[in-house]
């Protein structure tokens, strides 16, 4: 009963959260036909700016920590990023109806992480005096950039096979209809695109160059440019006279933005509602798992805090509601937002909050007692 | 004598403002014949985040308000905001050659409240220890934000009737040139427009339907939203960081163009710039008289200040020149901004704070005392 | 060698300043082939604020500068800047294959002034317990100012020379070839453009007329407008709740642009870099001693103190890493900004701080003591 009116606190809170808040009146506007009209070069401007800030935040949290002493952990983090994306890829994406494309940015924003879900596990931790590492803040750039990374990647690769098949299915159906024809003759669009994305000799897609392109879109270039101008710069009076403070109040006009996207969209969640439903409530376990094991080998051998290994497993078990959407509408802009923010806004942050925290703390008390 | 001096060094105080500065800039600019653009993607950006901000700092002030004490305060002030702009549109609008969408959008921002006018109020009856309810700040919104969804609705409704009584008189006309022809056989543009916004049976526009459409236009929809999200959630977050200290920035960029705007029209005037300022000088009395002896039914019922009437006259008697501008140039497009900012900044405001503030106390005073 | 040391340490501060690192970063990007795009629209509401800025800000410094005790000063301040815009006119541009605009415009750059380079030179002085009175920090709006308006128009001058020189010759080609045909009969644009833009009777370009189109372009427009606004009215309220403080982040944008522009036009630079690099050693040593030369002045006739002198000196001797590059994207746009860019922030900022500010130090103790 605790948890339940837990959650449901945690819910409303959400809820008027103005990330929340700006998405759900963005959904009622839309719904009551308003005729605003936020413009495209201004969507770009912000999401340039949010992305460019995401970057820059794990950029500077990178340089300012202590490598040698974070290595084992923040590999650790890397890689339940990039798992959660798959785990998302597998399962949630196979699961009848499921949009892919939908499951695969859903998934990066499980991967992706939650400042202020990590800020509420790290508050806990100090309340009940459970002592963890000073520098475990600074593991979230190392789970989230990754997730966000892998998604649109997985995402891209997803939809290039896609329109391979597509292309070699029609090319078949054309080759039997136009039979008397030699293929070498019609050195179709479609054709050399098969070309020039497969393999010769077999059927794969090439992998190295959708990544490549995926890195060099506007989405992954300025988070990765943040970073790296985070990383080997001093970017920090640019960052903290105007790319922090400017961050929240851009985020809830794209979020408003999004709201409208998402509306125009809810519609094809209809018939699989639930099973973003089963995932999200699922999912934060299984990721803060995953990192828990993951921890308690770092445990073992680095002799890294069990305090430290909570903070790991709840910030894999969050969700992000502020670096993933904006990452993830210009990364994979045919995901449906309504699904991925959704599933992440409304129940994965109050499942991790509410339920994950509590329960990885008491784990981490039952077998470090 | 005072008055007078007290009038002068208040308008010229105005002319150094950053919001009456940058529109003069503006108009000096023009008139010189700059190549300054701003774009407009960028315009349409700013009113949004203009009005965003409006109607938070309005939803925000209501929310934190004791509205049981204030209700009919808060009525009272609604019912003013309205009727100001019913009398401008049937007394300005009503003289020779005055342009009525002029006169209505001028009668929104008479009915508009003005932050600092207000502000200039509070702190004279604090200076003279006359007492008033900590809550009167926030009588403001209720009196601001009914004038201008009230001047766009009620304009909307002149220029369709305008529209319509074109189109009837042209439809007229071409029934006559064109006689042998059944009407049934061009269902011309013309009379479609006439069926959709005429009830059968009789000659009047429907209102219903401008309202709604008012509503939903880019204007009204940002403010109103604005207003729910200050209502019920916890923007202040986002308002604090964002909106708010952006406010002032972003509203001096608008009153630059809008400065170069009214350069280009400010030639309409030539013929009605008396009744302008006639109107300037008169109306913050009537507006203030007005909200004063509703404050005194308050006064004698609710046992509402003395110092709280004052208070409320002084809102009513003030002029936007912060909150109006951004909503008319969006709401009122066709409105000419050399008419209503003109008449409003450069002499409604400072009579209402170097004239009215003190003939307001000296009212109560003489009443009270 | 304590001076290549400093250098060294100096050139590496500069590339992790925030300006110099977002312009890299532009450049490597592109180079990577990144698809990041800035709408072109943001470009230009960024580049208004910032001038916009930059002129609010002189405007600002002089009306709050006791101008009697400074007239002499300031009219050197004005003199220098002015004449380093045609040092690099007549020197820069005349060396071979040096473009004419970037030499322009590089011209413009070292004449404008760098407010770090300027703050260094205090400090030193600070230090160093030398004297020196406490308005000569107000001297910057009067060099950097006038550098970036000469350079703009100089630069249109010899941008209508060429196009006209152009006009002319292919007209006389034009006549060879169809000499049967009577000239009054064609009285082609080119002919037109030659008789607007000719005096009657000589060969010369009008200079007002492009006088007057530089000052009504957008970027002096909006730095003249900030200035006349800083200087007859009260913004302060905007300049420091929006524009100081925008300030580095739109401009950290702005410089990605002009990185990734840089990148680009690059290689134009192959067989010209040499002659910047001479250009970017020197000019400073120059600029510094014409400015110190005329401080004398001010010394001996109006007892300006030496460390205004020195003042005066380093401020001439510094190029312009913030004002300069966005005023002359927007003043000059066919100027290269790998060119004035690189030479400036590159060499000739290191230059200064390190190498002229304890020159000119040294200097004045030399002559003082």
């Amino acid at each position: 009963m605790d948890f339940v009116s837990l959650f449901i606190t945690d819910f409303i809170a959400q809820l008027q959260s103005p990330t929340l808040a700006f998405l759900i009146g963005g959904m009622i506007i839309a719904a009551l036909g308003s005729e605003l009209v936020i413009p495209e070069s201004i969507c770009t401007i912000i999401v340039f700016m949010l992305l460019t800030k995401i970057g820059l935040t794990g950029g500077i949290a990178i340089r300012n920590s202590n490598l040698a002493d974070m290595i084992l952990p923040a590999l650790f983090a890397v890689v339940t990023g990039i798992a959660v994306v798959f785990i998302a890829r597998y399962t949630l994406a196979k699961l009848p109806k499921v949009r892919t494309v939908d499951a695969i940015a859903t998934g990066g924003l499980f991967g992706a992480v939650s400042g202020s879900t990590m800020a509420a596990g790290l508050t806990v931790l100090e309340e009940q005096k459970i002592p963890f590492e000073a520098w475990t803040g600074a593991l979230y750039p190392f789970m989230d950039i990754p997730a966000l990374v892998t998604a649109i990647v997985v995402a891209n690769i997803y939809l290039n096979k896609k329109k391979l098949k597509e292309a070699g299915e029609s090319a078949m159906q054309e080759s039997y209809s136009k039979q008397p024809v030699a293929a070498g003759d019609y050195p179709s669009t479609r054709q050399e695109y098969l070309s020039q994305h497969k393999d010769p000799g077999d059927n794969r897609v090439k992998i190295w160059p959708i990544i490549e392109e995926s890195l060099r879109g506007p989405a992954l270039s300025a988070m990765l440019l943040g970073m790296a101008l985070g990383l080997f710069t001093q970017p920090e009076s640019v960052y903290k006279s105007f790319y922090d403070p400017a961050f929240r109040g851009l985020l809830s006009i794209l979020m408003l933005v999004m709201g409208m996207e998402a509306w125009s969209r809810i519609g094809e969640l209809r018939k699989v509602a639930q099973w973003y439903v089963v995932y999200s409530v699922i999912a934060p376990f299984i990721h803060g798992l995953i990192a828990f094991g993951l921890g308690m080998i770092a445990h073992y051998t680095m002799n890294f805090s069990m305090g430290g290994v909570v903070v790991l497993a709840v910030i894999a078990s969050s969700s992000s509601d502020i670096s993933g959407p904006p990452t993830l509408r210009a990364g994979i802009p045919s995901a449906n937002p309504s699904a991925y923010i959704g599933a992440s806004t409304a129940i994965g942050t109050p499942i991790a909050i509410g339920v994950c925290i509590p329960f990885f703390i008491g784990l981490a008390q039952a077998i470090g007692g």
